[in-house]
């Protein structure tokens, strides 16, 4: 296979949590490109290709070596032009740049503190010690803290998502009728947590469950292959 | 003029505040359209095309007849395929139904409660007693209680353009590298803001800052034209 996406895993393999290796991963799948997924742990990653970065995911595409979900995204959309288009033009990839920039500073960094302890716990034991060292000095506390408490904080998450929650009266996707990348964006955030966490996030039944749902089930339910939990 | 825009004012003719359009004013000039604008007072603006809607924007366009801001984007973009587009394409008209979401609901909703009682005071006397009764009683205190301690509550809204502020490290626009309909939508909640109240919600110094000042610069300072508060 000449296409390789180093992505991030817990103790067991299958436990492919990053929630940007989730949006590269379905970006590729929307373009219909085959690619292999090698996991990696946390301590591993910096050696992958140094050069190119030392974070996941990285693509390896023949010669070409891209780092960073977006640039993945940007790199596979005009590699690849004649397969489906991921943003459906110029604005709708200029638009992506703003739901990128919510689905991270508003969405994500709230479910981080909801399921921070129990990403840690996932990990092996090398991993863990980096992971705690490294989120307990972003966070400024231990991980048990950031994330105590979190049953209260599950209505702050439901008022972050009112965006989608509006936007979902009119059409089942943010690329319209059917996905693009901005709804990977998003959805790598809740099956980064649907992955690593046991707690859960959204209802199923509400719109934003059914959204997520749905994301579940592209491309014959690849990600929904990957055990939750 | 076949083309009218009927929209919402103070007290003084000038005062043209509502967000919703200016949203579509700016869509208008971004198509090159010439129109006129009628404003309104709010008790006035039930009267104008029952039909229709009874909320502004209005806007008659010939025989036509659309109310709201997005049905007045979405018919402009369709009806005037030759203009500058305002979406993009396909996937840039889809992923402006959650920036509207966001907008409306992480963005206007937290300035609502920022510039509630400075909007009553625009308005003329009749104005004033329908707006304080509706918001009184959607907010469940008065407008003065609402509006009361917003020093401390500007921290939140900066919170809240967290991926705003996060786009604009790579972009200079919504839009890209120029606007386009979703940076009209945002732009209208400031543009109420500043016309509505001295109360200064962004510092013009910073990225959003500076991003709303470029807005106010489109079409030769169409919407700077109108006075600030």
């Amino acid at each position: 296979m000449d296409r390789i996406l180093y992505e991030l895993c817990g103790a067991r393999r299958e436990q492919v949590f990053s929630p940007f290796s989730w949006r590269a991963k379905m970006a590729l799948k929307h373009k219909g490109l085959d690619f292999e997924a090698r996991p990696h742990s946390f301590l591993e990653i910096p050696g992958i290709a140094p050069e190119a970065g030392r974070t996941v995911p990285i693509l390896s595409d023949g010669e070409r070596i891209v780092c960073d979900s977006w640039a993945i995204a940007t790199y596979l959309e005009d590699t690849y032009p004649d397969r489906p288009s991921l943003f459906g033009g110029d604005g709708g990839r200029a638009a992506c740049k703003l739901i990128e920039g919510w689905a991270n500073a508003a969405v994500s960094a709230r479910v981080a503190q909801l399921i921070v302890k129990d990403i840690h716990d996932i990990l092996g034991p090398e991993d863990q010690a980096y992971f705690r060292e490294s989120r307990e000095k972003r966070f400024g506390r231990p991980l048990e803290e950031v994330q105590a408490g979190r049953e209260e904080r599950l209505a702050d998450l439901t008022t972050a998502l009112l965006p989608l929650h509006l936007m979902l009266k009119s059409q089942p996707f943010i690329g319209g009728e059917a996905p693009l990348f901005g709804d990977y964006i998003l959805f790598g955030t809740f099956q980064w947590a649907r992955v690593a966490s046991p707690f859960r996030l959204i209802d199923p039944e509400t719109p934003v469950g059914m959204w997520f749902e749905r994301c579940l089930d592209l491309f014959d339910g690849y990600a929904r292959a990957t055990p939750a939990a």
